[in-house]
Parts: structure tokens; sequence; C-alpha cells
């Protein structure tokens, strides 16, 4: 496409707008996150000699074309929502304006980072409400589709309000308080639960979490009761126990009375085994004892939802707005802006997509906002604390029909009455055009 | 974990086991892939100066244990099938003997990598036998979770029998063809549809193919017959045309009858737009005119099925083989192997999980084979092609029962008697110790 766009003169400036069509399945809203990585990307873009071979030796592109390519540099402007940011169905999360070809060459980076941390940072949010406050540990990474995406839920599950991760490497590179605990084959590697109990809290007596499942849960609860007296006998407390099979809410309340019988009434209850904010809700809906969840698999990969309607649009090619009218797929023309009213208590109470030259109100706030001129970050990048606060500030300000875990109502932006004008004059343009 | 064991003493020899206890939703078989990655991760392994300092950072680790970390290295053997082979629920993939340290502390990274790798594959590899002999092409790259499982997914969607990929970075890593089409925002940025297919053909007069859907279909395959026509008198003919949006099977039928009508029965339909297997199959069995198909967001995911569950577990520590009896969770103790047995045609007619030790018969073939010893690899890495054909040969092995693209039989694995045996050991040992 590049090539051609070259070859025929196609090399004015365009706008490109990213944004998500619908929403998936049970989710009342996104979280924006991923703009740091794409910045950093589109500051660092440019073909290597050894690209520019590969590309000379697959005989497609004309030699000057690819010195076109060696030199070009991402020199554009890109206007976005910050990390951590709530947004909707058609709200453009970044416009990117630079000559047409920096812009598109872009596209599958932007929309491939955008996308899968936007969905992982809206499904550990999702886990956070449903978890109500009680704690939830990161244990995703083995079962995450790569290494990239571990880390990235790490750090934004951390972001979203996790407590900690049992990613190390995310510990290290953002941080993260890193949490873990045993595995079954500690337990399978002693010669029977007591003796692997004694050994971990040796290495541990400060900071110690029983798996009590391998063999027997309640069996296991009794054994961990035994150890925990000894530990209390040398001053030590054993954190937690934690279940990971079976009926988590028998096996819960039966842990709890066992603990509260033996006097370890301080002893935590946490839960893991392939949890997702559905059986968290219905466990703490029924009244589990549980005091912390560990969560991997399927949060890990936004199971239910493990793809968004996330594209990237041509929206404005030299000053012309422009949209495609694809069955189901329709665009609105024109670089834009999103303004959100809040209402006294700081609840959201509307969106307006409008022209991004468009005064709509003193009283929205706009949330696109430049970060990056003429190719160079205007912006520090984000902290992941202040992500933390962005984000839970976000949530909080969410009314809470739009905010169940089951058929959120849908929070749907209105158009401005010049974004309306726009879309009805180039649509009416091009159905005249297509009728000659 | 590690300190754990380290501070007391477990520090033998163990054996692990990496395995699929359940296959997910109609798969009747899955697919074998990460062995290369896992064996380079496992010839590097070591922790850094800067990981050691990070850990000592934690003041959870003694000063000791870090000396022994920042000199550990994997020395272990490796049993594996090899890429591209079939398997099924509960047969050993991989096994890893080592001293425990090092056998546990890969764990993250080998799940993560076989999982994701295998899932994949086995997705691609379904769209391959949904797609009855027509041609894929791989788009995945911009919805993929991450950019590795893009890289991931270009390779073994091809490998699987693709025909190319969108992702030009996996060609050049690969050596895969790439294969790609122009999006809606080239036709965006003409002043007509007409005006961009010209400029595209301009471009690549010899393998060209015009997306027909940005503004309404019938009229897009019309403008391509004209264009078409104009590169006919040139010397040169339209490759294909695509579309991407709207009811496929009637645009289909539509498009070829007024390509046909025109003289262009050569010009080839590809369809795309969220297409999976299930898609393709139906679309197929219709009897919709289709030359090919382009795929991303659903397989690039394995949207219905974005995870395995793919485990990693103890089964023989100290020269003891061992168990866990988690509630839903049981394991088979001890090192094994894989026999399959084929039928004179080549057919798989039955699996049998063994000890390792055990011999079976001369006429199974043995799937787990030596692939590093003392730490290093003993087998050549995988080339693309070698593993295309032996999935292409084990995809054709399998009777086809067992590749039905919904609901398919499932295929188990017999137990030997004397893995049977052990295993009523092992496992009326704990319980006579639980009952104690």
């Amino acid at each position: 496409m590049a090539q051609a766009y070259w070859q025929n003169g196609i090399t004015e400036k365009a706008c490109f707008s990213l944004f998500c069509r619908r929403l998936p399945v049970n989710r009342g809203f996104l979280v924006f996150a991923g703009l740091d990585d794409i910045i950093d990307y589109l500051e660092e873009f440019r073909f290597t000699n050894e690209d520019i071979e590969y590309l000379r030796s697959l005989n497609i592109f004309e030699s000057e074309f690819l010195l076109y390519l060696k030199t070009l540099r991402f020199r554009g402007t890109v206007r976005a929502m910050k990390e951590g940011d709530i947004f909707f169905a058609n709200e453009p999360v970044v416009e990117v304006e630079a000559p047409i070809i920096e812009a598109q060459i872009i596209e599958t980076y932007l929309i491939n980072q955008i996308n899968v941390q936007s969905m992982l940072a809206t499904k550990a949010s999702r886990i956070v409400v449903a978890a109500k406050g009680l704690a939830v540990v990161d244990f995703a990474s083995r079962r995450t589709q790569g290494l990239d995406s571990a880390l990235d839920f790490a750090k934004l599950s951390y972001a979203a309000g996790f407590s900690g991760t049992s990613n190390v490497l995310a510990g290290r590179e953002f941080g993260i308080p890193i949490q873990g605990t045993m595995a079954h084959s500690f337990i399978n590697a002693f010669i029977d639960e007591k003796s692997a109990f004694r050994a971990y809290a040796k290495s541990f007596p400060k900071f110690c979490t029983f798996l009590v499942d391998t063999y027997d849960s309640i069996q296991g609860v009794k054994n961990a009761i035994v150890v925990a007296g000894e530990m209390r006998a040398e001053g030590n407390n054993l954190f937690a126990i934690r279940i990971d099979s079976g009926d988590l809410f028998d096996l819960t309340n039966n842990s709890r009375r066992l603990l509260d019988q033996s006097g370890f009434s301080d002893v935590k209850i946490i839960v893991s085994g392939g949890l997702d904010e559905f059986d968290i809700q219905a466990l703490l809906e029924k009244g589990a004892k549980v005091d912390g969840f560990g969560v991997g698999t399927k949060p890990g990969v936004s199971s239910d939802a493990p793809w968004t309607d996330m594209v990237y649009k041509l929206v404005e090619y030299a000053g012309q707005a422009v949209v495609k009218l694809s069955s189901g797929k329709v665009t609105l023309p024109g670089p834009k802006q999103v303004n959100r009213i809040l209402d006294k208590d700081g609840y959201f109470t509307g969106d307006i997509l409008s022209l991004k030259s468009e005064k709509i109100s003193d009283k929205t706030v706009s949330l696109l906002q430049e970060k990056m001129v003429s190719g160079e970050r205007i912006v520090e990048k984000s902290r992941i604390k202040d992500i933390r606060i962005c984000l839970a500030e976000g949530i909080k300000s969410i009314p809470g029909k739009y905010k169940t875990i089951v058929n959120p109502e849908v929070y749907s932006a209105d158009i401005s009455p010049k974004l309306g004008e726009l879309d009805d004059l180039i649509k009416s343009n091009i159905k005249s055009k297509l009728s000659l």
C-alpha cells in the first residue's frame, strides 16, 4: 500500500482514528492502555538496512521507494486519551495526523497494542469491581498468549487495583509487589504435606501461605493448623491458606470454621483455580468466607472476550473528511474530540463526540490531548501508580448501571450537530456518486 | 519455592511432565509446537547480576541462596514430541528431568510457550481442515494478544498449511511468503474507488487484489471489472477481488456471476472479515463461490478456546513416583512414554500411555524422544518446511471422526498395565497415610 501511495502521488496529510466499534459481550466500559508503548514505538520507528535488503529481495518494490523508506521517520502528531481513561464504543482513543504513508504503515502495531492492553486492563478492572475491595493477585503468566502479554497483564492488573503479581520480572520492571505461594509440586516433593508446610514456614516465617488441596483439602487445613500452631509457638503467624480446587464455597466455609475453632481466626483464606469476575461475584454473593483471590488463566487472556473490535480508520485525507460504508462497519468522518460531561458528584453523565475543531462547552472534559508533536513525545511517561489512581477514580465515576459484570446498560456517546451535519453531507455525496 | 527447596535440602533429581488435562471445546486433537523456543530458553537460562540485585532488594532471599542462583544453569534432560506432532488429552508432550530447582524454576516459561504455540497451531490446523484445500492467508497480526503471538501465529499457521502471511517481519524471520491486499483506507484516500483500483494496478500489475466493499460491494465488483478490462488491454490480469463485510454467501455468488458474465472467470474471489473455521465450513457447505480466505482476529487468539488446560506436574522426585489428588486435577505418577499405534494405512488407531522404562511393542511409535541432554540440544532446530510436512501428514493420519470441526469424538489414550499398577499403588499409599 505504501508503495502504491508513493507511486501515485498520494502523500498528503491524513488523519486516522483508533476506536472500538462495538464493546465486547458484558462490557459496559473499556479502559484505555498502551499509549506509552506506542509513543516509544513511533519515536524509534525506522527501517534498518537489513529490513530494506529483505524488502529488496522480494522484487516487488522499486529502488527509489526503498530509498524513501530508508529515511522514513514518524514526524506526525498524536492526540490521545491518557493511560487509564475510561472509554466507550465509537470514541476515538488515539488520533494520528501525519503524511498518509507514515500514518498508515504504523497501523498494525497501534491496533495490536491498544487492543491487547485495553482489553487486559478492562478485564482486570472487572475483576477488581467483582472482588469488592478484597485482595487479588495476578497468577496469569503461565497461560497468557505469549510473554509480552504476561508482562502487560501483570502491569495492567496492578494499575487496575490488584495487590501484586507472581511475575518476578514484572516486579522488577514496573516496581510491582511480587506475591506468590507454593505449587502442588512443592508439596509432592516432600514425604508428606506437614513436612512441606514446615519447610516452607522455616524459609518464610513472616509471610507464609499454605496450599492445602494437593491430596485432601480438609485434611490439608488440619495439617496447616498443626503447623500454624508450631509457628505460633515460635512467635510467627501463618498468613493464609490457599484452596485451588473443589467446591470453593463449601471448602472455604468449612476451612474458616476449622481455623476459627482452632484459634486461628487471623489466618486468611485465599482461593484460586480458574477464577474470573463471574466466579468471584458468585462466591461473594453466596457469602463465601474468602479474604482474597489468585487469578490467572481466564483473566490473563480475557477469555470471554479475547479480542475487541478495535480499528484504525482514515477519517480525513488532504483536508477532506472521508468515511467507509461497508456493511456493519460504517465510520464517522473527520478528526474528532471526545467531550465528557460530569455531574456535580463527578459521575459521567454523557459523552459528546464532536469535530476536533468544534467548541462544545467549558463544562465538558476534552479527553483527546496532544501527546506527540512532529514525532516527539510532549508528555512524560505515565507512572504506574498514577495510572492506578486515575483508573480507580475513573471506575468510581462510572454510574453503577454501566459497570455491572453481567448485561451492563449501554453508555453511548451523542454526536454533536456539526459532526452529524458533516456525516450527512459526506455520505450523501458518496451515495450520489455511486448512483451515477 | 526454590529457596525453600534449597534451605530444606530438597535438591534431588525430579521429573516434571507437561501435558494438557482436557482438550478445549470442539477440539478432537492438538498440535504440539514451541519446542525449539523452550530449548533455546533452557540453553540460555541464567540470572544476570541485575536480576540478583533485584532479588536481593526484596529482602526475602538469603545471600548464599542468591550466590547459588548466580551460577544456576539448566543441565537437565528434555524428552519431547517433535514440532508438529499430534497429541491428545493427558499425553505428556515434554518431560524434564533435572535437579528439582532447575526443573521447577522454568515452569512458567515452558507452560506459557507450549500452551500458546500448541493452541495457535491447533487453531490454524482446524482452519486448514475446514478450508478443504483452498488458500488461506494470515491477517491476524493487528489483533493477536501482543507482538510475539503475532509472529507465532504467522509461523505456525504457515506450518499448518496457510499459503502466506501479511506479517512482513514473519516473512523475513521465517521465510514465509508475504501476501496482502489494500485496506479500506487506501480506497478512501483516492477521489473514488476506480481511481484507487487503477493506482494499485499501476503499482502491482502482476499480482493485484481489489478490496470491493468500501462503499457498496456490488458496485465495487463492477468497478473492479472496469479496471480489470483496462489491465487486460495492457496485458495484465487482475488476480482477485476481496469482500470483507456483508452476507458473504450472497455477495460471493453474485460477484462470481458478474465476473463470469464479463469474461473474468479467471479472477478469484477472496473473502475475509472475522472468519473462523466454523464460518468457513458453513460457507463451503452452502456452496459459496470462494477461492480463498483471509483470516485474522478469531484464529489469531484461538477465540473459542483462548487457553488450554496445559500443566507441568511433578511425577517423580528422588526416584519416587508422585501424584496429586486435587479435585478434578488428579495426575498419573512417573516418567512416561506415549506409544502410538498406526494401522496399515497409516491412520492412528490408538495411543498407550506407559512408563518410560516399559517396553510396549516394536510396532508402536514412541513419541517422546530426547531433545536435550545435560542441558545441551542434541537435535537440530526444526525447519518450518519440515514442520509443515510433518503436520500435514499428522492431520491426514487422524481418522475423520476425531477431526470434525464440531463435536469430534474423543480419542483417549489407554494406560499400560504397569502404569496402572504404579498409579494404584501410589494412590493407595497416600490414602492410607491420609486416613492415619
